[in-house]
């Protein structure tokens, strides 16, 4: 049996929260926080506290608060004898100041209220001693079917990484609900083409799964489609990612 | 019943002809095209031909060749009375020189061998005569639940968004791939993510799922993150980027 205090209320500590409870090889010993109301979310789940002077013991500390706040809290915990283990992605293992550290990081966009399946997503963990990285490894596995080792210089790459397939796709996605709305045409006619493209990607590698103009080298099609826009950054989008789509498959030659 | 000639063979003849084989209301009379070798594979669903001068009679041909080439292919069936119409997102209907022209496109990412469900795949229709639209709707419907309205310019703005959405999200997924391999991690790490990020925008607006630092306008992330690049594609596409969603935000103020 793991016990677990987890030091946060914000969406990330909701979502191992509801997971955690259900694994039966895990105590979820107190949450403590600042944030009362946003606390009554957990007092379903465990034991809840405001007050940082008053940390449970524990086996696992779990810091899910914002990044630039991981190092104030992990002062409260510096004597507790259990594993500290903050869950970012950008900030490394040793900002944490005490020696029994880790990092249990899942790479995953949480959205307040939009349930996930635990399983598919990957943990990636770290820690200083090796017993502890065991540790995280085993609350990992509880909740995962993908548990990795990833150091602090890897996850911030990873991170990253990130940006790139989610942020950005995203953003692009809403260039896409844009030219929609300005022919007066519904986004759902985007929506089966976007979740395809990212199914595309679970099986096939993205260089194999590329399609149109830029990769085909189809100036006539390009060249059509900068005439319909007038978007700066929509324009300045389109001829970058078309020379490096072109580039790409320039190489291949 | 509807009878239908394909010419074509390439991937969305497959696809096109896969699904309409299934629909009882129609009869697939023939499937016409050049490339013996990949007609053949036509062959157990209806009669096959290389002779574009033995087209059968029908009441719609569909056109699914190579953009350049429908002009060419549309003048074997220019004395046709069936409705002509072709399958792409990027030709104009008034590129077919007959009079009972129109258009069936299906906005999907095709790929040759991985099955698709026609049933969400938004199909969209325009024609010349209102009959042949009324027609053209009716098949698509035997394949769709997803059948609209939608004339040359809006299909033509739709192909361009189709490009943001698909290819370019796509160059992304190969990004955040390449950062990965930088690394020595599995690409598999970041497919959660991107399945997560594309099923989000089925219920969710792109506005409303965006996250990461430049939303937040976290500066000091941002600034690790360029710091830890070194393609200059990468590089200019993460400072597009930043820039583009900060302004979203910023509007919203």
């Amino acid at each position: 049996m793991l016990s677990i205090v987890i030091l946060g209320t914000g969406t990330i500590a909701k979502h191992l929260v509801g997971a955690l409870s259900k694994v039966k090889e895990v105590r979820l010993a107190q949450v403590v926080g600042r944030n009362q109301e946003q606390l009554l979310w957990f007092s379903g789940f465990a034991p809840i506290s405001t007050d940082f002077k008053a940390i449970m013991d524990a086996d696992i500390y779990l810091i899910a608060v914002k990044d630039d706040a991981i190092v104030e809290v992990s002062r409260h915990i510096f004597d507790k004898k259990g594993i500290v283990a903050h869950v970012s992605g950008a900030t490394p293992m040793n900002s944490l100041p005490m020696e029994n550290r880790g990092v249990f990081y899942p790479l995953q966009s949480f959205t307040e209220g939009r349930p996930l399946d635990f399983r598919t997503i990957p943990f990636c963990i770290e820690a200083q001693k090796e017993d502890a990285a065991e540790t995280l490894k085993v609350l990992a596995g509880y909740l995962s079917d993908s548990v990795s080792d990833v150091d602090s210089q890897q996850r911030k790459k990873l991170h990253l990484a990130a940006m790139y397939v989610n942020n950005f796709s995203n953003y692009l996605y809403g260039v896409g609900e844009k030219l929609c709305e300005e022919e007066g045409l519904p986004f759902d006619l985007l929506k089966p083409l976007i979740l395809e493209t990212a199914e595309k990607i679970q099986v096939m590698s993205p260089k194999e799964a590329q399609t149109g103009p830029a990769r085909r080298g189809d100036k006539k099609t390009m060249k059509a489609h900068l005439a319909l826009l007038h978007d700066k950054k929509q324009i300045e989008l389109y001829k970058l990612f078309s020379e490096a789509i072109k580039k790409v498959y320039e190489e291949k030659l």
